[in-house]
Parts: structure tokens; C-alpha cells; sequence
């Protein structure tokens, strides 16, 4: 271990630095990390890893299995919500976690101050980002790796069979908020370190690593860390290739490496009618209500088959070509299965595979999410709700620019608004990221496809996503560099909903791809 | 006081007795009853109350204000909100602790069981009903009071600017949740009770009480504890008239007592796409949306003028009479002074005085309260909620049947599911309850008359109200006598919405309200 020069060359990186302290790693926090740090030796003589050695590595994870589960466990247990202002505390709480875990792994790390976000006119602190480095031996690759700490809201009353916060094992399966989405990957590249060092095998490539705590509510604050920060100091200078673990197989079986993302516009929508709740006996009858005029702006927005109604929205999406349509015919995916997994009684698009994976990837959707301000509780509240805010998104796609897709939404509702004629008061705002697409021909996929291979002996699926990794295009902008997505977890993970688990096959396995990906990328020309 | 012998009446009107110990009427709650129940002498030697007592029992009112102020905070500490069963062994509890009032004032008071509600297939205790008697002699007329100790939901984060279950005075205000809706009025009474005791005045009236704990989610099982036990067992028998507090003022000025009330028919409209929430950028695109079909279905309802969409809802609506045209116009309502209470842009009818009396009282409202089942946080949350239930609510007003209502409203939704060809599921349930109106000419309403005019000295407003209380009904049924509801709150307590309170002047007036009402009903021939 080099982590005199380690440091050294961190300084130039970091404004801050925090030494490592020796005794720091004779103190190791789980015995599969206890087994490796007190055979030193190995750590002098670390030995560069072959073939040979990724049979090792992986028998060494099989091995930890149990302590792996457990450091899951310990990070699914604070409830890192990043959307509610009242669990930022335990947001920043995990942020401090982890680090401690990087450090134990050898890595030099830093907290960067990301600032204030405003909510209700307060300026409220965000977590800061866990920025670190291991190894900079100028011979080898260099990845970036990124993946979140925080976690969308989740109460067992929501319809949780356990508790959300509470990592619990049923049939080879973790149930936890935040399992797959994303701790449990970002336990992966930690296990995946402690795994070659305890093996005594030195790691094929340095590492950087970004984590962050508010990858749920817009990556607030990242994007100019990244850019006007991290860039300028020279963080992207040595990085080759950039690694993110935060999405999921297409199905349950069949693994995957995906290339693409939906970007998303994330839109409040608020209608005033007074200055508080009124009484729907005392007040319903001579008052415009505000409710019935949010009610009616959100019913204008999408039909019964999720066809969005804002006028122009579908102008700028890339149109399919015959390549790209023949893409999809060749995927594995089963609509019947990813019904049933649902329990939806009717998929849109009459089922059809084609059309429903054009439609989570490259068709733009739009989807109402809830109201705030009006009744949520169970049972019969009769409130006239003062202030009301609806809240609904667009999964962006190639070629939307989100400002013109703002604009198409606010034009639209400012439309409607009109027609309307109500006398209350009507505001909407928006939060956007960009959508993304990477080159699946690029040596990194077929490094990574290779990797796969092995861990599960068949090849990939090359896929898109549905979902949206904002920081993902921020990355390839700021590195220059191949992005890729590497899934862990599963089809039916459940992420953002009730009941998310990641299959212990997925996150043992998962470890083990994600060292042979290492391995893979180690041995690309520099 | 003829405790035993209301004890031995009390025996053929209870199924179970609970027997008074002498000592615990010795055992006052707060210092004011303690002063009148250590003068035992008057106790023994109550003289008949006359003109000139009255202005001794309202000196004692003024001069125990405070105890009166205390007792309120320790029942508006205890939150009974029924509609959320984690609140219910504090609804539980409330009943209790109103048990152990009336005890102390000599009541004999019994807690009705009256069974189980069902939510989400368990069942969950319904509060028990405090049924009371005070007092029984023959030559005297029985007042049958009505109150409810369950309140509405409140949260500080709904935008209160204190604790909603604390009670704090602030420029001669008593505010937090109940204080004015209804255990302000509830323990009015008891402190009437305790003034005519504490000024060794015998009570004008004999007394019998019925507070529940379920009225703001529909009195789950008070109609039948009233219809078929109550009834049946006599406890109607004695009574001569029925009075309720638990509605407010017009205005902020003007004392009122109200003739009229709107029923309520309450609807849960529930639309299922899928098992559990999803993903929306996962499976957005792919799924018919509950959401969108909710909102749809709550589009339909009403128009922005507040005009309700469902077909013939307005058929069986009383025609509007000359002379009840006549009484809107000389009410003292200043529309602007309302909504600046509320801080609306604009009423509905333009304003117009009549036209928003008629509004408010006999003509039918709809209202949009919220939906259960989507995201309702601070935030962007990210889900496809897969189950969500929209509520809503229909005021009913003379002549509408409540079972009329319902057959129009679900036929209507029926229809509109229909046209939207949804593959999802779609069910409504509602909760219902009848509109009132009384004869405001009955001797009944003239004796309340006189008592407002004596404390506030001027004529009350006979009034109608946009609210409901549904067991007003029942009570005019079960007992076949002239019912009457005594505000003694004011129009702009905010009842059900932030900020609720009382005004110190309506709190410590209004028990020398109904000092002066048991007073002048007392002299009501029999």
C-alpha cells in the first residue's frame, strides 16, 4: 500500500486534507475487514492480480457473505431520507458512515460543503459529498465510481410487510429501504476492495469515488461541485473510465449493462384559494376551491394510456431508426411476468414487449404523484384545502432539452390556467435533469460484458432505462470519459416503492462482478 | 342534592351502575369546584335558582376563570382525533377523563359500549359513549345535552403557529385543536353546572348527557346505542327539549341560535393499477395509472364556480320560498369582513350577501378534501402510487335523502368509469347522514332568545349552518322533542383548519350563556 504517496499526491487534489491515522486501520470494523488488515504482511508483498486470483477473490467474498450482509444492515438502519427535511440529520449521518467505511478500506477521503438548499424560505444545509481517492499508480486505469447514500421516504404504514430501516432476510432475499437503491451497490465497491486487499491482491486500478445524500430529491448542489469545483482541481484529470451501480436487470433472471437513461422534469404545481383550511360545512359553497382547480390543471396533462397531452412535447424525441428497433426484438423481457410482478390487471400498449421497452426508454412518460396540503390520512377529513400543490414528472428522453420541455409544460399550464378562468392563484416550478445515451460498442462495455460473462456465464443484455441518474451526464461532461451502468440488483427490486429488497444472489454476485469488472478494466491499453 | 335518589332512578335507565362514592365528590378537580363543594351546608340547602341569582352565578364564572382556562388545556392536551386509529386510545382516554368531570360535578354517568369499526379488513373498539343524568325530579323540565370529544387531525406542520394540542392564550384567544370544536362548549356545561353548585343555587333543570368521541368520522355507532338501547331502555322518556353546542356564530359579533344544518354524504373514491407503488421512471410508460384515472373521475365533480356536475343532484333541493328569501336579507353577514377572515382572491356568487347565506345553508356543496395513497410529502417524490383513494364530499341540504344522494353520485361515477375505459379497478363507498331544520318559533328557541339577549344584549340571529351534525337528527327523532343548537364559539374560530381557537370572552360568556339558558328553559311549563 502506497498511501504515503497516496496522500501526498491528495494534496494537490483536496483543499482539506484528512491524514489517515496508521492505527485507523489496525482498528478494523467487521472481522472479514479484521481478517485481511491484521495479515499485513500481505498488504507489503500485495501481489498483482491474475486470473488466477479472481477465483480467490470470489471464494474470499463467499466466505465474508455474512459480514457483508451485516455492514448492509448498519446502512439500511439510518433512514436517510432526502426529501424531508426532518431526517437530514441521518442523511448527513450516513454521509460520515461511509466515509469511515472508505477510510477503513485504505482510501483518503473528503467531505465537500455543497451549500444551502432553500425550503419554505429557510436556508437549510445539504449533506456534504463524500469525495475519496485510493491509489494512483500512474501505470494503471483509473475509475470513477459514483452511487448514493440517500433514500426515497418509506413507513411500514405505507404497506411494508417489516420495517423499512430494518434489514430483514426471507427466502435468500433483504428487504430494506435502500437495499438495492442504492446501499447495497454502494456496499458492493467497498467489499469489492476489501475482498483484493484480503486476498492480498492489489487492486488492478486506482479508484475515485463520489457519494452523495441527495440523489432522491435532484442531486442538489453536485452538479457545480462537479464542474466549477472538482474539475477545475483536477479531480477528472486521471480518470480513464466512469463506473455508476444505480440501476437494475431488466428482469430477474438475465443480466444486464445499460447505456441509456431518462432524464426527468419534476414540476409543483400550486393552487391558492386562502390563506388556511377551511371547514367544507361552514365554507363549501362560497369559496372557488382550490382543489378543483389543481384536480382540473393535472387532468390535462396525460389521457387513460399515457399519452401526455402538453402540447409539441413529443417534437424533439429522437425518431427510431430500423437499427434501433431491431434492438429491442432481441432483448429479454417478459411481459407477463413483469405484470404479474405488479399485480398491474392490464399493461398500456396491449403488453407488446417492443412498445413497452420503447416506452420506459426512449417514449417520454408523464406521471401524477400526489397533492400536498390536501387530505392524505386514512379516513373522513372534511377540509377545504387553503393551499394545494400537485406534483408530477416527465421522464425526459434524446433529444429533449429539459428547459424546452419546461417551457412546453409551463406554456400549458399557463394555458389552461386561463382557460379556466379561476380567481385563485396558480404558480408552477420545475427541477430537471437531462437525459443520457453512451456508446455500447465502447471497449469499457465489452470489458464489463466480459465481466459479466463470467460472474453469470451469459451474456448481457445491452439496455436502456427508465429511470433517471441526473449526475450520469454531468459525469460525461465533466470526465470526458466512457460512462457506464452497472446493475446489481434485480427487475423486481421494488425500488421507491413498498417491500424493496436486493436478492442475496444479486448482492453477493454483485460483488464479485463488480471485482472481475475491476480486473477487466485493469487490463485495457492505458 | 338527591343523589340517591337519582342514583336509584339512575338504576332502571343503566344497564350497569356505577355508584358515586361520596368521598370522590369530596375529592374536587380544580380549585373552583373544590370551593363549592367544601361549602357542603349549600350543597344541602340549594336554594331554587331566581332572577337574582343569576348575577351571582355569573360573578362566579368571572371569578374562576382560570379554572376554567386550566381545565380546557388539559382536554385539549389529550389529542382524540378519531379519524386516525393511532389516535385512539386517546380518544379512548378523553371519554375517561370527561367521565371523571361529570362525576365530580354529582353526575351518575355510564360509558356505552357500541361495538367495532372495520378499517382495512380489522376490526378496531370504537370509543364508548359517556352517557349522564343529573338531577331527576319530576316537577322539573330535563334539558338532553349533546357534545362531542373527538376532534379533527392538526399537525404543526400543517401551518399552525403554535402546538395544535397545546393550549396557548395569545390577545384574549384561546387557540389550539378543539378548543372551540367542541371541547370548549362540552365543558361549558360542566362549568355551568359547577357555578350553579359553587353559588349553592339548585339547577333550574334536571340534566342528562350524551358526549361521544366519534362525531367528526361519522358517529360510528352512536345512531343505534340512541335508537335501539337508549330508547328503549327510557333514557328519551324524561326528556323535554334537546340542546347542542357545536357550531359558531356568523359572524366575529353577533350572537346567533340556529334552526338549520347541512347533512353530509362523505366518499371514498378508490381506483387500483397495481399490487404497490412503482418506480415511475422504472415503470412510468408502461402502466395505466391509478392517478390519472382518479383525477379524472374527481374532474367531473364539480365546476370551478363550485357547481356540482353530478346529474339531478340538485332535483330534490326544497324549493326557495318568498318568505325565507325575506330572512336572508336582514341577517348582519359582512361578506367582505369573511373573506378577508379567510384571505380568498374572491367569493363565489360575486359576493352577494343572500346568495352565499343560501350557499352556505340551503343549497348543496361539493367539496375535493385529498387523496389517500399518493405522495403527499414535502418534496419530490418519484412514485406511480398503486392504489389511491380520492375524497370528497357532498353538504346535503332539505329535501335531499342521503340515500338518494349516494344512488345519484355512484351512478354518476359508474357512468364516467365507464366512458374512461380503464383497464383498472374502480369502487366508491360513501358515509352518510340527513340535513336538519326546526321550528325557530318553538318556546324552546324564544327562552335561548332571552338568554343570549341577557348576556349579550342584543337579539340573536335565528341562523342556519353549513355544517353537519348528524346526530341532531337522531336526537330529534329518538326523543320526538324541539332540538336546539346554542353556539357559543365565534365565525371565525377556524374550526377544522390551522389555528383553531376560542375567544376568551366567547369561552367565559358563553358558560354564563347557558347558565342563563337552563335558567329561562327551567321556567318553560312542563
Amino acid at each position: 500500500m502506497t498511501s504515503l504517496t497516496l496522500i501526498n499526491r491528495a494534496t494537490c487534489i483536496f483543499n482539506t486534507l484528512i491524514k489517515l491515522p496508521a492505527t485507523k486501520q489496525l482498528v478494523p470494523f467487521f472481522p472479514a475487514y479484521h481478517q485481511h488488515y491484521s495479515v499485513s504482511s500481505k498488504q507489503v508483498s500485495a501481489k498483482m492480480a491474475t486470473e488466477k486470483t479472481l477465483p480467490e477473490i470470489f471464494k474470499y467474498v463467499d466466505q465474508n457473505k455474512d459480514s457483508y450482509k451485516q455492514l448492509l444492515k448498519e446502512a439500511v438502519a439510518i433512514p436517510s431520507v432526502s426529501c424531508d427535511v426532518k431526517y437530514r440529520a441521518d442523511c448527513i449521518r450516513m454521509v460520515h458512515w461511509m466515509q469511515d467505511k472508505l477510510k477503513e478500506v485504505g482510501a483518503t477521503t473528503e467531505l465537500r460543503d455543497v451549500g444551502f438548499q432553500t425550503i419554505d424560505g429557510k436556508d437549510v444545509q445539504l449533506p456534504p459529498v463524500l469525495v475519496g481517492v485510493l491509489g494512483n499508480d500512474p501505470k494503471k486505469n483509473t475509475v470513477c465510481i459514483y452511487g448514493h447514500l440517500d433514500v426515497q421516504p418509506a413507513l411500514k404504514s405505507d404497506g411494508w410487510e417489516t420495517e423499512p430501516f430494518e434489514l430483514v432476510e426471507r427466502n435468500e432475499k433483504l428487504y430494506g429501504r435502500g437495499s438495492t437503491d442504492d446501499k447495497g451497490p454502494v456496499l458492493g465497491w467497498l467489499h469489492t476492495i476489501n475482498a483484493y486487499k484480503g486476498t492480498g491482491a492489489e487492486l488492478p486500478v486506482n479508484l475515485k469515488f463520489i457519494f452523495e445524500c441527495m440523489e432522491e430529491s435532484g442531486s442538489e448542489g453536485l452538479d457545480s461541485l462537479l464542474m466549477d469545483k472538482l474539475k477545475p482541481e483536477g479531480f477528472f484529470d486521471s480518470v480513464d473510465y466512469v463506473c455508476i451501480s444505480d440501476n437494475y436487470w431488466l428482469g430477474t433472471t438475465k443480466p444486464c449493462i445499460t447505456y441509456g437513461l431518462r432524464g426527468i422534469s419534476y414540476y409543483f404545481l400550486e393552487v391558492e384559494c386562502a390563506k388556511m383550511d377551511l371547514h367544507s360545512g361552514v365554507y363549501g359553497g362560497t369559496v372557488h376551491e382550490a382543489m378543483s382547480d389543481l384536480i382540473y390543471l393535472m387532468n390535462t396533462l396525460v389521457d387513460k394510456d399515457g399519452k401526455i397531452l402538453v402540447t409539441d412535447i413529443y417534437k424533439s424525441v429522437a425518431p427510431l431508426t430500423e437499427t434501433e428497433t431491431k434492438l429491442y426484438t432481441t432483448i429479454d423481457f417478459d411481459p407477463e411476468a413483469y405484470r404479474k410482478t405488479i399485480g398491474a390487471y392490464k399493461l398500456a400498449h396491449n403488453g407488446v414487449k417492443e412498445q413497452l421497452l420503447m416506452h420506459r426508454w426512449r417514449y417520454p412518460s408523464l406521471s401524477l404523484h400526489g397533492i400536498e396540503g390536501a387530505a392524505f390520512q386514512p379516513g373522513a377529513k372534511t377540509v377545504v384545502p387553503g393551499k394545494v400543490i400537485g406534483k408530477f414528472s416527465v421522464r425526459l428522453v434524446p433529444n429533449q432539452e429539459p428547459e424546452e420541455v419546461e417551457k412546453l409544460v409551463f406554456d400549458y399550464i399557463n394555458k389552461k390556467w386561463a382557460e379556466r378562468g379561476s380567481p385563485n392563484k396558480m404558480s408552477i416550478t420545475a427541477q430537471s435533469g437531462r437525459a443520457w445515451t453512451e456508446n455500447p460498442d465502447h471497449p469499457h462495455y465489452q470489458a464489463a460484458a466480459r465481466a459479466t460473462k463470467l460472474i453469470y456465464q451469459t451474456d448481457p443484455d445491452m439496455s436502456r432505462e427508465g429511470g433517471s441518474i441526473p449526475v450520469t451526464i454531468t459525469l460525461q461532461e465533466a470526465s470526458g470519459k466512457n460512462v457506464l451502468l452497472l446493475p446489481m440488483g434485480a427487475g423486481d427490486d421494488m425500488a421507491h416503492s413498498q417491500n424493496e429488497k436486493i436478492n442475496v444472489r444479486n448482492y453477493i454476485e454483485g460483488i464479485k462482478l463488480f471485482a472481475a469488472y475491476l480486473f477487466e478494466v485493469g487490463k485495457l491499453p492505458k
